[in-house]
């Protein structure tokens, strides 16, 4: 018997993607897609794309119904909203996977300084954060799984090994992203404009984007003391993908076997990071609509640095195919169930 | 136990999506790449996508080798290349479907006209045109089928049902077809240098391309006698898919409703061909690496003609995926196995 | 002296292409910039693009304080809109080039049906439809320029010469046009957005667009009867240019030599129209940003059709660099003044 | 009487911007344009938007018949090709405005060691490196001017007032630097093909590209002693722009209105630098085909950091526009003429 799912906050992106990936999931049967905006219209028409894969109508928020006809909830709203719903939910006895920031951190003090006030603290040490190389067996027994952000899921999995060992000196680290125009989300404005993006490109939000702390949280976890980091966000005239160039300095001199034995130890059996050969760096072309994370890296001995490269599908990995996932562990139905994507060049 | 395949010119875009959507197919073992200019190159470093995804290293092509490993055989090969391996395999009984032009015309002087000498024109009479919604009886016992040029699967798809039912002057057809750059192939030339494609919209081979004889050719089946139809390609700044805007002139009053309920018989039961309700039109953006024609008209009695557009995703409809299907169809596999490919939207 | 000029409505991509260009044109002083949206900013805090280029502020619209500053204005306001400011600065006696579809109708029937009510009809015997290679004699003495839609200038430049020489059989011509997203405005809507855009390409108002009308009145001026056109606009991933495929029936047997005598019997003297030579087919990228529309043609014995391509830059010369041409000719500036424009390749 | 220029290598996207912009140049008329590649063509047909902007006919090189017909000539050919013609031209007594790497490094075993041996050293010494905003009077009295390289430009001008000033370190500098295609050159390659670009976003030869030595050399000649930098290019799906991210750790408290003060103070007076306000940052889309560099920064005391971040045209500043800077600064025709070019957006 499948397992009943259902996706609020459907017509988003991060919706999009949950409904598209769920409607084939092997394992899942997708009963609910609930959206304020749309509530009444097929997903189908506001998607087009999912013409004939799926016959779900949008339906607006009703916690109850949710909690009789779901046993996995997947919550695609924004933060603050989000977190209203994913209370009831959970205190209902339903495992939630909430893609919002609002149980990402474990002290509410940063979540309350970077984002506002925190309705629901109570849960967040029922919630693990939900990056399945770092915490899968966490994850495996968890009731609430705050997915990551976009740019943290690129960016700690290629500082998390070499924090670890200690090769790097953290407070040194910079992670340059780049951001295809999905991750701004839906909404139509001026920033998503097509004309004021093609031929454009920037930065944005510099020194001040709120994956800034989330990214630092779950590095300093891994390297046992608290860490900086520079986090600058840029948008790509491209669709979709994240590209990470992450700076370091090396704290040793060490050999690019032994950074790779890192990277192995770390990732060798988690299904969906391959680590590229000596020579090879990532593209975001080569993880499009997939939920790999490509890693490649360099050091410059004439530097003392290393430089690390990580390229996701911010929509995939970096969102709903994440999310999928870190289900897939709630519910053991096998990592890569439902995430064997095809790939895509061109 | 799986049927065993094998692509041969596995290194271009029709190739790459052959290897891409093969290696996930669940009744078949991809068992062999063949490339004359990749040769002893593991596919997935000419493809970096397909890492993790196929260990196969390309070989070059030797026939006997081939017709030992694989009972079914995709030509992704030039014309003309193409019947010069086609022809071995034909022969030494294997089933061949073939992404090139050489076998698509009953009449070998078209052939002849529009590329150059045909060198086995015997097996043109075991060749079936793999387009399934019009010819799949045939494809189910055929043992070389000719998949069908990109353009021209979109073209037909939206003229047949009309030119059938007579509801359109045959000669007043006029396709303005407008594709994505993969459909120029891999091929490093100024034509598909982003900087000169960026920004830059243009017909090509006006008057002169290839698939104006077999659109002719299909038409004129349908219709039941020899018709006329301009053809004009054009080329998208985009990667993938191909619109075509179909204009007829009609040839007596008709109704929306008539003429969907034409469309309606001819693809009803077609798994890949979607029907748009009235209002609504195709976008290549909704067909995006899936096996779907999408169609959509309007009728414009001001001027007495049809508008009929569709929309497909030109390596996967338009060829790899189509290709794919004829298989699925001449094994018994079950039409959408291993083609039911994820949605995108973005 | 210079001539002081304004613009109305400046905050549009054809206001921004105005104020780009009349800031750098020798003959003239740009002394205002209105926007009901942004009022009180500096235009090139609205547009970066401008910073150093221009010290505007943008200001609210005020009929009286315009008609003392400016000896020309440029109405770049949507229509209904537009006819309640031309009417007074007109009977004011300024010289007004309006580049919404208010006064490009000589019959206000045809406007009301395909627009609205129209409220100032008695100004429609003073305009003149502001396409220089038609109508530049009157342009020269008139008082009030309809500046044309960004389609019919690319539809009516490849026509105008066939019919008025009678080769094409009139009610045969079909224009199938592509614009870049920049002809859908700026304002931030779905339709905009970069990732529903990018890789979707799709036509829209097919058999209703209201450049149709526009179209079909001037070819019928040049033709001497009524005559019917189709037209369909398609969306191009790309920011700027428009192509026109145009497509017409053949009255008669007519060589290549000869048709190219008509476009340049036509054109051979208007310096903003460039013919192609045989075998050559327009791109929008070597227009963009500039004046210029490209014409190339095709003759097909086959089908008895001519295919006739021009492109243009939708914001240069199907807006405001073709209102500048029509403010040129009204105030004998020389037809090129200010309109030199670089041209891009890339 | 206008001033004789040539051009040397026309037919690569440097040599097509030389060309479109000399060609409107008021000073200077040009009078010859080179290709190995298409000698004998116009160079309207090579590149088409040129139609009716240059009537001239590449011709093969000929450094006698260039000596006769030009006062000043700009080199646009590959390094290591490019001194085999400077050299010559410079002993005639022309001016030279070299756009290849050769000449400029002050220390020969610099070029040497990241590129191929140099066989015109003697002429190092009357070399200046052409950055007008740094090394202005030495241009002025110039008869070779080395063009710096694209990136080079946009990092030097971010970078340069900050570590002339002390204010941070000079080794910390990080500069992660992304440029559109055109950068690539137009020679057809898979790295330039459309589809391997569009939506793939990478890095390219990291810790190893040959721009390293050049900012190099101009930075420590700024900080007075020799520095390290680190520098990854990487690549973005768009025809042109580089932006410059640039990373420095600050050596001292400082506030934003010191650092602005610092900028102003050397570029203040600069027509092509402009200086964007607190809490404004630079998009490529704001300087497309200007010859604009635009600087903004961000504080970020969190982190002891300052990230500056540059825009420029990689083919206009990056490259010809500066280079016809130089030239109207070597004969005296005023910085500014005939690169006053129209700005866009979009």
């Amino acid at each position: 018997m499948k397992t009943r799912v259902a996706v609020v906050g459907g017509t988003g992106y991060t919706g999009f993607e949950l409904v598209a990936l769920l409607e084939q999931h092997p394992r899942v049967e997708l009963s609910a897609v609930t959206s304020q905006t749309y509530a009444g219209q097929p997903i189908a028409e506001v998607f087009p794309a999912l013409r004939g894969m799926s016959s779900l109508v949008c339906e607006p928020l009703d916690i109850e119904s949710l909690v009789e006809r779901a046993d996995c909830i997947f919550v695609a709203l924004p933060h603050q909203t989000a977190m209203e719903v994913v209370a009831p939910l959970f205190r209902a006895g339903k495992r939630v996977v909430d893609l919002s920031a609002d149980f990402r951190f474990r002290d509410p003090t940063t979540y309350e300084k970077w984002y506002q006030e925190h309705t629901a603290k109570d849960l967040l040490e029922d919630a693990v954060y939900g990056l399945p190389e770092l915490h899968g067996k966490q994850i495996r027994s968890a009731r609430l799984v705050a997915n990551p952000g976009c740019y943290p899921t690129g960016v700690i999995l290629a500082a998390a090994p070499l924090v670890a060992a200690g090769v790097v000196e953290p407070d040194s680290l910079i992670a340059d992203c780049k951001s295809g125009v999905s991750g701004a989300g839906r909404a139509a404005t001026l920033t998503t404009h097509f004309c004021e993006t093609n031929e454009g490109f920037s930065a944005y939000k510099v020194g001040e984007h709120r994956h800034t702390p989330e990214i630092k949280q779950e590095l300093s976890i891994v390297t046992g003391r608290s860490i900086k980091v520079v986090f600058t966000p840029h948008l790509v005239p491209m669709s979709r993908g994240i590209l990470t160039t992450l700076y370091a300095k090396l704290s040793r001199d060490v050999s690019h076997e032994e950074v790779s034995g890192l990277y192995q130890a770390a990732y060798g059996k988690a299904p969906f990071v391959r680590l590229l050969s000596e020579g090879q760096l990532p593209s975001t072309l080569h993880v499009r609509g997939t939920n790999y994370c490509d890693i490649g890296f360099r050091l410059e001995p004439r530097t003392g640095r290393i430089i690390s490269i990580s390229a996701i599908d911010n929509l995939t990995r970096g969102a709903s195919g994440q999310a999928i996932c870190n289900m897939n562990l709630m519910f053991d139905f096998g990592e890569i169930t439902g995430l064997q994507l095809r790939v895509w060049q061109p």
